[in-house]
């Protein structure tokens, strides 16, 4: 569901009418069935919200109309106006869809953007979405983001930080860590068998033999040597502003980024619309849209659904791919 | 010239070379004529070298070969072996470039790149190409850096710092007569009346109303505030990841960006061999190709000229833009 005030309804009512030109794996909404109704009458939408009372239902409902799987409570509201009046149901459909997926019910997560002020309004105790999953998910601190488009992957060492703290934040072992679990995601949901990782240098020139900077030869340097001494394919540090031209993104499967901006300028870049966000070391599959809640355009009708749909196909993609390499959970790498 | 045991000779004689499919300006080589001539042979390049005594010979001369002005001596290098012993000719041939054209027998500086090692090693005493460009210009500490490709131009704040003191290294005022002297440039030498400047933000999400760092509302936002006082079309600080896409960079002629990769890293993910470095606020028009001395390639033929032949290309728009705005060097926003 999402924040049921953000685009979330509309996108999830989009994405079913487009699911026959995208191909799009059977997906179920968790929602309130009279809400997104009701939605799909205001926006003139054909789309049959069909109520289901389990995820297996969803299947044959597919065909005939968006499964939804109601939440305990009805959900009112308002387009553009997030309330702590529906935080409960915001968190519990993000609880349902994950135990469902940890129980192999759904084979992915795949979540619509929240409105995180009102969640801590209503007593949210988590820096966010990712970090209130892996909780769920019985693995606290250890998730991983990436940037995922069709040509390029990118994975931020340090995220929603300050660019004053992130010097001193950049750790030989987060670096180390980050990597690992980069590697192990893109052999069991992206299916590369030897992953090859970029990695960039935090300094202009990648501190150009130390006159720009110390960190990318005292901290990055040697955590990439640690990275090839256990056997994973890393390189670097490389100097960012050489990292994403069209050759050098041929020479790895993700580049892993020491900040923020120099993940997602790259990515955003190069294609703003359809990058997914997918977490990584879960044990369970996770995209969402990059994108948030727009609220200023809620309930028009004008919303994008293109990387929602994108993350609903990343998810079938992976969850597939996932399902392949078997239950190797903790295999290659994990020598934490 | 530039670094003698760098690409730039090869670079100079293949930009003769295609002359005409890329409808390039005359221009003239500051170098040793025997050299290139030797360079040439050796490279298998039908290019005659032409040595003339005076600027103004170039024009005749440039159709039937490249037309060579000489040092004081001969430039003995070795491909990939920079060297102190030709420094005096690197640096000779930059006062020559920048006194021809102070004084209007040249339009435009465009200079091959340089080692800087080994000019510092011979005693050079400036931190870098621009900063002596400046000094012969007569205007110190007043340059400021662009890089430009058909799609995108950007402008760092600062350049060559290490990313930890990059937070501490932004002023307001910096940022102000930064923009200042980028707004003068677009309309002094691209022709644009009212140029639009987008400000990027320093921190993840432009500091997410002060929650991921302070710099954008301390000190970004009230600059862009000045800026619009003074008449200057700037708006921001935005997200830097949202700066880049197709549909932002219709808003704006440059984006200011805080610091080098933020600036460096859109230009070279779009376009990786067409950025041109151009020099703002000095009294000369300059530009540069955006690569280094390649010495690892250097007297193979295999460099490429493309950067080159776009910042020739640049330099004689740039210069006529000059020529056609009038000698109202210190007009608008010179308010510092």
């Amino acid at each position: 569901m999402g924040e049921p005030a953000g685009v979330g309804g509309e996108l999830s009512l989009r994405a079913w009418q487009r699911r026959k030109d995208h191909d799009l794996p059977p997906f179920l909404v968790i929602d309130d069935p009279e809400r997104l109704a009701a939605l799909a009458q205001s926006l003139d939408m054909s789309v049959p919200v069909v109520p289901i009372d389990a995820a297996a239902s969803a299947f044959d409902a597919f065909e005939r109309g968006l499964p939804v799987l109601p939440l305990g409570a009805a959900v009112k509201a308002e387009p553009g106006r997030p309330s702590p009046a529906t935080a409960g149901e915001v968190l519990e459909a993000i609880r349902l869809a994950t135990s469902l997926t940890l129980s192999g019910e759904a084979s992915a997560v795949v979540t619509n953007p929240i409105h995180k002020k009102v969640l801590l309004d209503a007593g949210f105790a988590h820096p966010g979405h990712t970090e209130f999953l892996a909780e769920l998910c019985g693995c606290p601190g250890r998730s991983v983001m990436m940037l995922a488009t069709p040509g390029l992957r990118t994975v931020p060492v340090t995220v929603h930080q300050p660019l004053a703290e992130v010097p001193s934040s950049l750790t030989g072992a987060l670096i180390v860590e980050t990597a690992r679990t980069a590697a192990i995601g893109l052999q069991q949901q992206f299916g590369i068998a030897n992953p090859r990782l970029a990695v960039a240098g935090l300094n202009p020139h990648a501190g150009e033999d130390g006159k720009l900077g110390a960190e990318d030869g005292l901290v990055i340097a040697p955590a990439v040597a640690r990275l090839q001494a256990e056997g994973i394919d890393a390189f670097g540090p490389v100097a960012a502003d050489s990292l994403f031209h069209p050759a050098a993104r041929r020479g790895y499967d993700a580049a892993l980024c020491m900040y923020h901006d120099q993940a997602l300028i790259p990515v955003k870049t190069l294609d703003f619309e359809h990058g997914v966000n997918v977490t990584l070391g879960l044990p369970i599959v996770r995209t969402s849209p990059d994108h948030g809640t727009a609220l200023d355009i809620a309930g028009e009708g004008l919303a994008s659904p293109v990387s929602l749909l994108a993350a609903i196909t990343l998810a079938g993609t992976l969850a597939a791919n996932k399902q392949a390499s078997g239950t190797e959970e903790s295999a290659a790498y994990d020598h934490a």
